[in-house]
């Protein structure tokens, strides 16, 4: 049994990375840290977990929890997961950092973007970007995960395979985002008010969001060169769901099932991303609460681009659920372990 | 194994079952009927189900069903299931029924609340009204379940115990009941369009509606006697979710003491009854997806009356839940089987 | 041109108020007050008003309002008109108050249930309830208006009739209230956030709601005597809409004719109450963004009671629509002025 | 007094044509045209209309309304408005089309896209595309008008000025849309039902929607030469709104001052156009209910890009509203006339 401690447990992701494990039948939580809620039984703060789980929150204590668990869980603002790690702590516990410290290999472009001052860039090399279906062998052998963030990780399996197989432009890229509403967090703003975000959509972030060098900096990888795109996010009245829908332009004249192969090649044996049959069209109700990435694409001959799509549920292929599957692969189990859930339709 | 085969698989409770039953480690489903979908493959219907289940849909076939299946689930409109048994195919296979054919005991009452001929009145007696925790025993030994329907099996869990204890008077019981919107079904109807029933609230059935006489029936055998009540439903802009609001005139001056006793003599020991932390007031949102009913009460001094409130999945323990966990006590399982789900939110 | 000024311009129903009253031909905003937002353009803190309000936002500074405008309306915090007002203010400008401080007239039970002490005790005599179908005549002499809370609003109107036409028993009534999520107002508060409210209901206040004695108020006035009575209010996930479901003992048989006669006497020449036809069931959608309440009835031979039910926008009708109603009566104008918004559906 | 007719009042444009012109000062609707509700009052189709409304739906007849009224709005399926006018009805009342039939020049065009052939060619040369902001002085002399569709007069507004201005690439021109559900009609489809269009989003009609060729026209006359973009529209699980999020390439180095100047040059002077102040990004719920189009857009100096934004109601200046605005055009009267609505908050 893994001996499992999270701290941020209370909010959505962290919540969420609870439910999940709680389903895991090789791992087993023996730490709920929430600095907020000291003291307080977790399900008094999310009361899903009645007569499920018993446990109080704890404080964020990392070395106590290095001493107790085989694994931690960091899903907590930027910065805290940096200030925390240490060649000591890393020698004796597994770290899957859920925010995006360790996620960006150019220090210098992590502070631009997050303008945090990064506490422990001695680490940034070793750090595994745990997107599973990409780097699933260093996955394995890695002390410390950065896990991806929501929109990467859509975004990246939307596109990767025909950046990778040289069939689109990596200059003519834009990404088109829409999140639901859980993706802004469990804290208390005007602007995420039910009043403020129902019946409304509304692009943010234009041009500037942070997510925007991780994308670039994965993709990169798959180009082979350094790439700069647009990626504008938009945040939609639902509580769960991310849609990806990315443009960029054809370098030849391709066929339907030209680009399929391509999807094919790298998707056929996985589990959790299903390419779509022709002319269906992900939509996150389909994937809700499970670990899938639906994508698909569609060729326009007028203007010869390609328009790729994804589907998936940010609080879990985009948060827990990867992370989970993360932790899966790092302790050799089956990589599915815990995240069966057929999605929730309706 | 047990051989499971469903009539009414594309309806939102016949989808509920399937994922339900997906994650049943004893059962395995032989037969997707849906009679308006034949030789169309599930998940054509349902894209959530995209490579999970590869089946096609197939006729509603109760002979052919009853050779190849150990149960068979009815999701169908009222009258279908009455119209299929017999003694042969009961002899043959076990059925639990989603619709509402073999809940009322007194044929006169369902044939004018319904205003359906009854098909097979002979085995309304033998059929077990599928409430499992308060029909258990007798659920164990049926051949025929009638599976009790979403707002009866909310209203009746959350009246019972103090109907039960003689606590409350039978003749003042008002339910105000709240329901999302999967209860109106599947079907392609302009009054359960997103812009009819978006940002909008309404009661419905109002004195009318057919779960009535099922509710009375239910808490007249807790209350020793015949009884008449009012039932209003409403129907609320989400997709899951049963909310009940009962009141009801106490008989006797009580303490919350004394009447949270009542609830723990029924429910302590129930996996699927949760009752809250005194003043916590159930919220849909906290069961969604699994198969909880949380209840809870307080007592109105001001008006000598007590409110009763229960919340729960109106697909799980409203439909597909119970008709699982009826599976299990009629086959001798863990009746949680299956039914681990934990509530997810948000 | 009536000079108005708004304490409290901010808030949702600040908002609203100057929503209708920029399309009042007799009214001109001279003040919007926003003790939060000083200095800042109105139109920032709501952006709707781009380009139509150029006005910045004023301290809250009832002496100086005094002296420059005609009315006020206070949509303010519990407590704060009472600490405003005095006999002087009141000699120089009339105030309509949309906080409850002076619409219970017993000053204890205001202190019990808003655990506050009133500052102005020697005004709730004077003060007018403004409900303006009941109370017309008194509105237009008065100085100072209580305009009607949400809840009492709809509550009142849909039972007063029978209520005054002595139709059903005033113990045995029990209104069960369903309100959008505007009503919670627009504070940062963890409880209406999105995720919170969306795909949720819930009751909250159970038995302690501090609407219950404005409303156990109202209706003793029409049953001329006191009355105790249940009201349960929840929390739906849409924007805007009140919906009444109430419910009581009828005190002699009754047809659909003579119960549909009470309602026609009080509201038949009514402008903003819509007795709607026979079995159509009040929907909030059919009056959102509109002064309307809609009501209508069903009777229930089985359990002798009157289901009584009422619709309305609680920003409107419920809020801000009341005021300025109240307004147009105390200025001598055409009572519709500025209310002739057509709702607004889908 | 201008005689108004309507063709199709009882779908969701209709239905807000129905709602403006009830506050249009100088129009009367004399026929509510729904081949589908013939005889019944409109007011039990849209109970909104309550009171408001008591003439009943008639036939479709447009030689009856060309000799009764003044000007007939057309709000039905494609095709229709083609197969009804003529020489004879146009010399006798003047025809606002809703639908697409005249929008496009290019007969073999619209045939190719829309699947039908076109009734009318003849009178293809004459309507005048009824894009206010752009036309307005052909509009007033027209006798034909093509009101333009949703996406299009978003998008056409949003971009038109970098495209006259020669400020962007019209050879990379990408169009993300996203619609509220209003806009799928109020057809009883399956697609449309609350629980499939709830908590969901997902893109349809990719790189085939029937509004590619009339955005595509419009943009060309300000490009000066033809062009070919992508055009990509969702569903968003909100009634109303249209959102659009536009991408092209720049052909200079610019700088913000520049591109607002662009927009400043065609808007300044716009009532319904309003230009958002610096890094305000365009919500729908800022303009719902009204005929306003929030613009703005943001340089990307790192993609050399420049990301354009538009938000309006897809039901007002996307339908009902702009065709009112070309009435009042062709009227000779002020063009904000029943326009004047302030967009309702929350």
């Amino acid at each position: 049994m893994i001996k499992v401690g999270i701290i941020g447990a209370t909010g959505y992701a962290g919540g969420e990375l609870v439910r999940l494990l709680l389903g895991h039948k090789e791992a087993e939580i023996k730490w709920y840290g929430s600095r907020s809620y000291i003291d307080k039984k977790y399900y008094e703060v999310y009361q899903n977990m009645f007569q499920i789980v018993d446990e109080k929150c704890m404080d964020d204590n990392m070395e106590a929890l290095a001493d107790q668990v085989d694994v931690v869980f960091t899903a907590t603002p930027q910065g805290l997961c940096a200030s925390l790690v240490s060649e000591e702590i890393l020698s004796k516990v597994k770290v899957i950092d859920l925010s995006a410290d360790f996620r960006i290999k150019n220090v210098k472009t992590y502070e631009e973007w997050y303008k945090i001052e990064h506490k422990a860039p001695q680490f940034i090399d070793e750090a595994v970007y745990g997107l599973c279906e990409i780097n699933r062998e260093q996955i394995k052998k890695a002390r410390l995960i950065a896990n991806p963030g929501c929109y990467p990780t859509c975004s990246t399996l939307s596109i990767y395979p025909l950046l990778k197989e040289g069939m689109i432009d990596p200059d003519t890229i834009i990404i088109d985002a829409k999140s639901g509403t859980s993706g802004a967090g469990r804290g208390a703003k005007l602007d995420n008010l039910y009043c403020e975000v129902n019946e409304n959509i509304k692009a943010y972030g234009v041009a500037t969001h942070r997510h925007t060098p991780e994308i670039e900096e994965q993709l990169g990888y798959a180009a082979g060169k350094e790439i700069r795109l647009n990626f504008t996010p938009h945040l939609v009245p639902m509580n769960r769901g991310i849609l990806i829908t990315a443009y960029a332009s054809l370098l030849r004249d391709v066929t339907y099932e030209e680009v399929r192969a391509a999807y094919d090649k790298y998707y056929e044996k996985e589990r959790f991303v299903r390419v779509l049959d022709k002319d269906v069209t992900p939509q996150t109700k389909w994937v809700e609460g499970s670990n899938y990435v639906d994508v698909n694409f569609k060729i326009d001959p007028r203007t010869k681009r390609v328009i790729m799509m994804g589907a998936m549920d940010n609080l879990v292929k985009g948060a827990a659920g990867q992370a989970v599957q993360n932790m899966n692969l790092m302790f050799g189990l089956n990589e599915a372990e815990g995240l069966a859930q057929v999605p929730m339709f309706p």
